[in-house]
């Protein structure tokens, strides 16, 4: 009978199909921790798209850079928060549930399509996570992010 | 003696004051998950003033789009959440608290009035909950905001 | 041998040095409650940098309104929330750790250090709680805040 992949052997997968990777420390950029517990419940840091020290997706989402390029920065944001994740709690299969994701947007004025970029970041966490991979979810049109960053993404998800 | 309405009842009072029906499945913008429980937790997706399949309270706050108006797009934001609640929860009954509502509100570059946004949810949340839809509250304002939406309201409750 | 200073009196060094005083009630611009508690966490509404009744950083940062104003800001923000977790606490000693520490930024179109502007948030909380005053972190940049207010943080810790 085939094996059911583990959720880190799915993490790997859509590493590879972004074709980066998120082994090793992730770099942040500022005076905070990444990943912090209280009880079962663990908090992840604002996650800008960023890949070793370069921010892949910069600019504003309608204005220069496109919805797609934006899913795509999304999908990065998501990749880093499970790479914490990963590391905090040994492995993916030890999240329970992720509770709640925030995915702000450096749009234009008249940007709306910003639940299709949060999306991006959905179809990553369900593919790696499946079920505990849908969580509620809030996605809004911001002004600036830091390093000129399209997208960022936080998190609060549950441990088993 | 009167008898006192239950939370439900007095949630039913609040959409016929408003005019507006929050029955059955409420309709959302993307691949999330409406709400999500953990623990006594329950954590409601960004709620946008969406009726049926219409937002009813759309455009940039302070130039188009008038305090007032934005004060009843919070309200139905906050009746939207509430209902996600009372299906989550069985019945209003059995929320404990209302711990946080974040308010995003898409807002002109000199409208500051955005707690006075946010005051349109308090007034829904208390009406129907009483002191447990009391909670802390963030208000901010946005460049966009999806389906063009003025505002946009998530929430964490605890349950009983 | 020198006593180690508590928290609180490591609070007030740092009211003195910024110049204010926190203490008393607190001001605030809506209908919500400052503090709310479930279980050992506690959330804390979003707080601009007032003291008494004046929003002492205000306007856009990056236009007008300087970095070095904006982190001054974050540290008045920081302060207040502060001071609300030691009146809901008894005292800072009760404090496990700060889980999430969220901070909008009025900025202008092309600023782009809002981590910069977090730090300055970082450093109170560090300087008085030591690692329990390292969260997680999200700092974003908006369109407008409440009364002009230049930066906006809102926080959620764990008691002990």
């Amino acid at each position: 009978m085939p094996s059911i992949p583990s959720r880190d052997a799915l993490f790997d997968q859509a590493a590879a199909t972004l074709g980066h990777s998120f082994d090793g420390e992730l770099v942040i950029g500022g005076k905070y921790a990444s990943c912090v517990r209280n009880g079962n419940e663990i908090y992840v840091s604002g996650q800008v798209p960023r890949v070793g020290n370069t921010v892949k997706v910069t600019g504003r989402v309608g204005a220069g850079t496109t919805l797609e390029q934006a899913q795509e920065g999304a999908k990065i944001c998501a990749m880093r928060a499970l790479a914490l994740l990963r590391q905090a709690a040994g492995s993916l299969d030890n999240v329970k549930q992720v509770l709640r994701v925030t995915v702000y947007v450096q749009c234009a004025e008249d940007f709306t399509q910003l639940s299709e970029v949060g999306d991006g970041a959905s179809e990553i966490l369900q593919a790696v996570l499946g079920a505990a991979g849908v969580p509620t979810r809030t996605s809004v049109g911001v002004y600036q992010l830091p390093k000129n960053a399209s997208v960022e993404l936080d998190m609060i998800a549950a441990l088993a």
